[in-house]
């Protein structure tokens, strides 16, 4: 489930943003801790080998390297590759979430302009709204594996009432070697098209405007799947956990406390604990995590998409619109401020 | 409420931003003048720790560790983080502006598409128009603490004249465990279609384009709810906020001017006050805040947007367009540049 | 008036932008060369005074001053703040650029679908064309300080024709606290939908695309009353101009010429002028200066919208669309490369 | 064709991209395993050279050569400039994917309002969405290399059933001296606007809609042309290439490992295998390589996307859309959800 | 002509950019070879003089000079100022040109919806087709040097058959101060709404696409037009000229080699070719000349987009599209695929 923080820092305070540093859930230490503890034992692994278990000359060698290593760390250019690859990673993640398929403008639409409170006109509106449910879903359970481990094949599908009996029937008649979600979005254009025939639609601007709207719907659900299908290119992926990866493993030497009797620069005392560089860790760590966790945000993290709660929501929501509200109106009455 | 300066700046003047820095509302010194006290007064205790009640050695071993957090308090890479983060918190703060909804688009169209000045049609205008301002208000109570505070119950939104009475009747009958702003939305669609039927509404053109228009409106306020509920990722907050904290915490010691008599590098100089590390605050953490001002926009922070005020302006523009205006032109005359 | 420079700089040729460099219209050295020279009259100041009258010890410990003073001066992130903001507010100049509304697509729409060649016909035209000139009129009189010197009060702008005076009564007649640029925006709604029960208008799809058109027009206007009245946060710009003063600040010390006999490192010359202190003035100066132009492209700048210049030609062109030239065509003849 | 690890980081686990980095498909050492073989053998060759068949002046002065060259390697500014430039790479490639012409929009609504399941009716729709694929599939032809080799001349498109050989003879019959892929887009306008005389389309909206549509369709081939005929400007490719170069070629001498017992600053260590600087290799090499990957992605490289394929899905499914499916709807039943 | 070479790169292979290296065409060489000369014969004068003709403390004061320059050279931010810079212009560039306006859109409509295969109606779309070229051709001769060239007058218009005589007689009788590019664009949508009324068009619908579709195609026109009117601020092309030149100023004398024997720090080789300096200038340069042939693409660069070529192929492609190929269909045949 996203994590919202947003009403914590509605107003800027004193310190306002020191509250969100104590959060756990979605936070980076919940994210780094494994990470952290396996770090910190590498570094104090060495740290003993350095201060007791080499002998003097093996000890000037492994100052020299740690000299060495420190020296190529800072050079390692980890903010400029996280933050352009962060930038890309957060773009996508949010335009994922902005062409999320909601029903609701599609709900809006069939509520009004499919006439007809009989059996015959419930039932119409109510199918047509199991298929832009059904669009979608069919999408959702190849992009999100939340998703398909809840309907795992068409029998749970069926089950849970997005589709008949018969149109699995018709939907595994059809033969293609391609992915068939778009088979239920036809179905749904030649079903309002009947509709207009048999003058439950009223006109052909009425017709058009629904075959528009679920277009646009369509869309949003192959975006998705775009996004899916085609990720940020693996080599730039590999880039930038390689440079961070490589900084961490010189920082391991290259950061040890050596003896200060040897007075190299920079290095006059001995805090046994590298603070800076632990924070370090935590910077470069959590700004990689930030692209690990949104890169597919379809998955099961604390910062993903609740995509099995939308699934519901979408289903109860747009039935309900389309029958229980339809033609259903309060009475007109002055408001408060007619004269 | 917004601090808008446009006007100081229309013209670029002899050091034309040197005015900005003199204001005080909304100004960096009125956000950060808490936190720059706090930061002085650590700094003036651990300089007079220092300076007054340390031993000769254990200045000596201050003196090394105010080197060593100097040393890192450069390698901190605070400025490209926060320039990402910045940027990427303006853009969304932006966006959120430009899509607040305004009922303008679609009372024009009722204005002019509606027809009817009796009793009735004036009714249905402003009927229509309830709903669309009820949609936005809804919405506008869960993302905005100000108007939440304002409006606490839905016997607030009655009594604001928002709802009639049958409608919050009628409002609350529906069952739904999810939340229901979008019903007043789809009462417009019904409403709207019953006008067409009664022939208040002359075509079904006219029809598609104000389901079409209502329909952009939703989307706007749905964009607003989706900008609350899935915030900038907390992980990537608390890197921005860990580096910029830790940088200040490592300036503490670091920036301390040590005893000139021990001839360290770059401290041949003692001047008590150190004026450099204090504007690095200031920009620092004034670039921080702009990040923590942004980030809810719908607070009620100096440069936050006042949406209480909007609720007000566009329930009274919009009735007073779709009645009393309606069909209430001033008669045409020539202009002066007709021949 | 905008500096237009395109032509210049056409061709990629020898040294190419050497030429603008000569500019002096809109140019970095019309904008600096007062803070150029205070700039310099400042650091010579400050020079004569370490030359000429410091005592020995006094001099002393103005070196160290400006030792410390260069150190820091070149910690402060001048660049990338910059870099940052210049970005956004280059990007919201260009965005208020795009949507300065022009009213050629309404005067096209309406010199073709609102017919009738006799005085009543002309009279709609041309009445209509006022109200979308009048809509944006005043919408630059509040945005703009300009337009607002031009039209100071209601009555400027009836004299300059935009309005009659029966327009003006019933404008001032309609009470509303808030700012009242969309009545004559309603009053052009009102008046197409009269204009097609009239039968001037033939069909609703005419009248539709009339109404999206104005619709798209006002939020043209209300995006441009957006950027005016939600600015660039002042924290943000603040933080920028702190930033660049206090580096300035600093470089007036620390950029000195110290006595080359007291062996500083880097002090072995003595030059007199700062040659390269000078220039980064220009750059640094000249980049903040590029933001403030930009800031509020409103304004009486060089390089700031000609609004006025707009208001007159969108006037005259529009009225001469929508009346003289309607149904008035060439004759038909056959093209060259017809056989 | 595109290398999907989407799955693979699905949740943010424990070091979650290192499995990333053990991919070879489509990884940067496939990519890279050649360059870096020349890369370290050039770098061993001028290690033996130095060491073993230089004389002792020779080496003092192929020293003072590495220092030099090591300190100019440190002056190239390859992070910003490869930052800068791959972020342009990579808008220009996602953008292509996103407009890729998909037919789906199109055969939905030629499904829907095209009317008859007669021979005729049939061959019509048909034919259309014939229309439809073989404008992409042109422009497909002069885009990506893949499919240039695979229908090489008109008569393979024939062949594949794109064409009919009447439509090929009348294609070739027009006579411009100007690429052609625009015909069928014309004959589709046409032959809709027949159908619409001959009472299959049944009302203007509808036509409308379809040639809107096609519009669409031709737009998004027309900017993956423009994609191929306007690339990145030749010079900024040289300009990334070159500073990349330049690096690794001052590498391979300042970075050599130099003699101990010289005692350069910095030099105190003999490892004889430069691991970071191989390292930096694989980053900035590796980041050129997405920019080369991306720069054109309709190639043969493993990242790049499967047009080919893309073509004979959407012949296969759109036939199927508008033909075995017009108006073949599974029956209406009651879901398990009315009550 | 632009230069197209994205074939040469459609798969990343072994060093794969190199051969963009070698090419000449629109090359970084050919565009800066005499900057290049300039620049390496003002470095080997200084060379000269300091090495030849300067006395011993000449030569003293030079190197102190040389040094001092050198260290100011590395503060100029050249790197990121162009960066900043490269990215506003290449991204307008891009805007540019996938603004460009084509006719394919209208002539597709025109053809499929303006009826009559007699004199009158070949005659009333090719007429309107003329017009829709004639508007973009007005645009580009005010845009693009090149076209002016080519149209220094009117009568070169007529001449070229855009324009017939009487057209021209009533263009010149229209009285505006202001430029008249859309005139022929009100022509079309009055002669568009005249066919409507004599029944060539048969709805309103068709004739509400026709206006929208030229209302885009305007709005391009009219976008190019303004990026040519209001460009990037003069101020910003100064700022980021002047930071490139001075950094080269500085290296002519900062990067000479110093005699050896003085053992000024990083002075140890005197190589006298500073290979790295004049590669330096290749990249600063040419980073620069990206910016200096994107500014203005309508020019006769190597990169340009050639606008001439565009305006003769609009104009055959789109007469052929309206008269010849209007419902020339071919016959409808069975595909390979139809059972």
């Amino acid at each position: 489930m996203t994590v919202t923080y947003s009403s914590t820092v509605a107003n800027a305070t004193f310190f306002g943003f020191h509250r969100l540093l104590l959060k756990w859930r979605g936070s980076i230490y919940k994210l780094l801790y494994r990470e952290f503890i396996v770090f910190a034992s590498l570094y104090t692994a060495i740290s003993v080998l350095y201060r007791f278990f080499l002998t003097g000359s093996q000890k000037r060698y492994f100052e020299k390297l740690s000299i060495y290593c420190d020296k190529y760390a800072e050079q390692i250019p980890v903010t400029f590759v996280l933050g352009f690859y962060v930038t890309l990673v957060v773009n996508r993640w949010w335009n994922q979430f902005v062409n999320l398929p909601w029903p609701d403008r599609l709900m809006f639409l069939i509520s009004s302009t499919i006439h007809g409170r009989d059996e015959h006109g419930r039932l119409l509106r109510r199918t047509l709204m199991r298929y832009v449910n059904l669009t979608s879903l069919l999408i959702f359970r190849s992009v999100s594996t939340a998703v398909y481990k809840r309907f795992p094949t068409m029998d749970h599908v069926v089950e849970a009432g997005f589709m008949t009996a018969e149109e699995r029937k018709l939907f595994e008649h059809l033969k293609s070697p391609h992915l068939k979600y778009w088979i239920p979005f036809v179905w749904f254009g030649n079903l309002v098209a009947k509709a207009r025939k048999e003058g439950r639609i009223q006109d052909s601007v009425d017709l058009q405007t629904l075959l528009n709207e679920m277009n646009k719907y369509r869309s949003w659900c192959s975006l998705l799947f775009g996004y899916d299908w085609v990720g940020v290119p693996l080599v730039y992926t590999q880039v930038v956990t390689l440079a961070v990866y490589t900084f961490f493993f010189a920082c391991l030497i290259g950061r040890q406390f050596l003896d200060p009797c040897q007075e190299y620069v920079g290095h006059d005392l001995d805090l046994y604990i590298p603070v800076f560089t632990l924070l370090q860790f935590f910077f470069y760590a959590g700004w990689l995590k930030v692209a690990e966790q949104l890169i597919n945000p379809f998955g099961e993290d604390d910062d993903d998409f609740e995509i099995n709660w939308c699934i519901d929501r979408n289903l109860q929501v747009s039935l309900l619109a389309v029958d229980e509200m339809h033609m259903n109106l309060p009475q007109m009455r002055k408001d408060i401020y007619l004269d």
